[in-house]
C-alpha cells in the first residue's frame, strides 16, 4: 500500500506497551496520533514522527481507528469520557487486560456513542510488538477487524479474530493468562532454592526453559482429555502428583524456601483423588476447579 | 562402536519411563537386562531383545552399569536391598524424583556397598527418551559420568553433568520442576473457564503454548535480576501483578471456576509490595519466598 493510503491511527495510553504500539505504526508509515494523560511520555514518539494531540477529544477525532492501551476497561472509558462526542463513526479497539464483563460494558458504551468496537490483547512483551510471530487476538465487530486487518497486523503477524462477541478476547485473555503468575512463582521458588545452595538462578534458566517446552508439548493431550471428559489414559496420574507433593516439604526443609503457597494446589490434587480421579490424568483437576471449593 | 563392545546395561523399574529407557538401550544395541517387581512388565522388552533377570541380585550382577527408575530414593534402596552383595564394583545410576537428602543418603548407601554413584533425572516424557534434544542431567561421581557418557547419551542427546555433589541433580529437579503443577493448574483453570462458556479447551492450546514461549523468553531476564539483586528495571512490576490479581475474582464470577488456590500467590505479591517492592520487577517475589511465611 502506498504510504499516503495507510490508515491514520490514534494510540491512547503510552505506557511501555502503548509506546511500542505507536512505534510500530510510525515505523510502518501510518499517520499516527498519540495521547497520554502525562504528556511527557509522548515526546520520543513525536520525535519519531507522531502527532501529539493536546486533548483526548482531538486524539479521537484525528483517526478513523482509535487504539487504547490502558490498564482496564474502566480506565479506558474514564479516559475517553471527555471525547465521547468525537467517537461517532470511529472504530475503537482496546488492547488491555480486563474482565469479560468489562469488555461487554465497553462494547455497549461504544455503541451508545456511535463507535464500532473491537476488544483485543497483545499476547507478548512490548519488545515483541511488530514481529511476524507475535500473537494478538481480538473479538467483537468482525467488520472492524476486516476493515483494519492489515493495519492491525503491523502490531504482530499472528493476528486472530476469535468471534463476534466482544468479551471473547477478555475471556481468553484471562484463561490463557492464568498460567503467568503461577509459573513465575514456581520459577522464583526454584531460583530461591538454588541460590540457597550458593548457586546462581541463571544456572537453571536453560533447564527451566526446556521444562516449559515439555509442558507445552503436553497441552494438546490434556485439552483432548478435558474436552472428551475421558481422563483414563493417564500419562501422569493424580496419584503421581499426590506423591510428588511430599517433595515440596523436602524442598522447604532443605533450602528454607517458603513453599506454603503450594498448599491449596495440593488440596486440589487431594480432592481430585478423593473424587475418584486417583488413577486418572492430572487434567482431571479441571473437574475439581469447576466445583465450588468446600467451605471446610 | 561395534555392537559387541557396547556396555551391558541393567534397567530396574519398568514403569512407563523405565520401559522407555530399556527400549532405548535395546534399540542402540546395548545388551540389556531388565527387572521389575511385577515381572509381567518385562515381557514386551524381552520380546524386543532384553534379558529378564528373575531376581534383582542377578539383575545387578548382569551389567557394570545399573540404572534404576523407581519412584523415590527410598523405593530404590528398598528394591536393591536384596542385591547389595552384587553392588560392589557396579556403577549405580538413579533416575527418579526425590529430595537432595534422599540423593545424599543413597550416595552414602551405594558407597557403603562398594558401588560408584550417579543421581540423575529425565527432564521429559517417556516418548521423548532417546531423542537428540531430550535433556537428562546427572550429579555425583564424575568418573562414572565420563565412563558411561556415550551410553547415557542413548537416553537423550542433551546429557549434562551438574557437579560432583550427588544431590545437585535432585536440587535442580525440585527447583526446575517447581513450575509443573502450578502451570498445569493455571491451564486447567483456563480450560474450565472457556468450557464454562461452551467453548473447547482445545481452542486455547495454541494461545497457551505461545504464552508459555513468551514466559520462557522472560526467564533469563528474571534470573539476572535475581542474581544481581537489582529489581529496579521492572518490565512487569509487583504493582502490576497486584492490580491483575483483581481479575481472578472476575474470572470466578464470570465462569464459576474455583480460583481460591491463587489466594496465597496474591498474598506473596501483596507482601512483596508491602516490603517496598511495589515498583520493582515481579522477580522480587524471590526475596519474599526466601523469608519464612508470617504466622498471621
Amino acid at each position: 500500500m502506498a504510504r499516503e493510503n495507510r490508515t491514520p491511527v490514534t494510540v491512547i495510553g503510552l505506557g511501555a506497551m502503548g509506546r511500542a504500539l505507536a512505534e510500530a505504526f510510525i515505523d510502518a508509515g501510518h499517520p499516527t496520533t498519540v495521547w497520554n494523560r502525562t504528556p511527557a511520555k509522548a515526546a520520543p514518539l513525536v520525535a519519531a514522527g507522531a502527532v501529539h494531540a493536546t486533548a483526548v477529544e482531538a486524539a479521537v477525532a484525528a483517526s478513523p481507528l482509535v487504539i487504547t492501551c490502558l490498564t482496564t476497561f474502566e480506565d479506558t472509558r474514564s479516559a475517553l469520557e471527555p471525547a465521547v462526542a468525537a467517537l461517532a463513526g470511529r472504530d475503537l479497539t482496546t488492547l488491555n487486560s480486563g474482565s469479560p464483563a468489562g469488555a461487554r460494558a465497553t462494547a455497549a458504551w461504544a455503541a451508545g456513542h456511535g463507535a464500532r468496537f473491537l476488544a483485543g490483547a497483545v499476547k507478548n512483551v512490548p519488545a515483541a510488538v511488530g514481529q511476524a510471530d507475535t500473537l494478538l487476538y481480538y473479538s467483537g465487530d468482525r467488520a472492524v477487524f476486516d476493515t483494519h486487518r492489515e493495519t492491525l497486523r503491523v502490531l504482530g503477524g499472528d493476528t486472530v479474530h476469535l468471534g463476534d462477541e466482544a468479551d471473547l478476547a477478555a475471556l481468553y485473555e484471562m484463561a490463557v493468562g492464568a498460567t503467568l503468575l503461577p509459573v513465575l512463582a514456581g520459577f522464583f521458588q526454584g531460583a530461591a532454592a538454588v541460590r540457597a545452595r550458593g548457586l546462581e538462578a541463571g544456572s537453571m534458566v536453560r533447564f527451566a526453559g526446556k521444562w516449559l517446552d515439555m509442558i507445552k508439548s503436553l497441552l494438546p493431550v490434556y485439552a483432548r482429555e478435558i474436552d472428551s471428559g475421558d481422563y483414563t489414559d493417564a500419562a501422569s496420574s493424580v496419584n503421581l502428583f499426590l506423591a510428588g507433593a511430599a517433595h515440596d516439604a523436602d524442598l522447604a526443609e532443605e533450602t528454607g524456601v517458603d513453599v506454603s503457597w503450594l498448599a491449596p494446589l495440593h488440596d486440589l490434587v487431594r480432592r481430585a483423588a478423593e473424587a475418584g480421579h486417583g488413577d486418572h490424568s492430572i487434567s482431571a483437576l479441571t473437574e475439581i476447579l469447576r466445583e465450588p471449593a468446600p467451605t471446610a
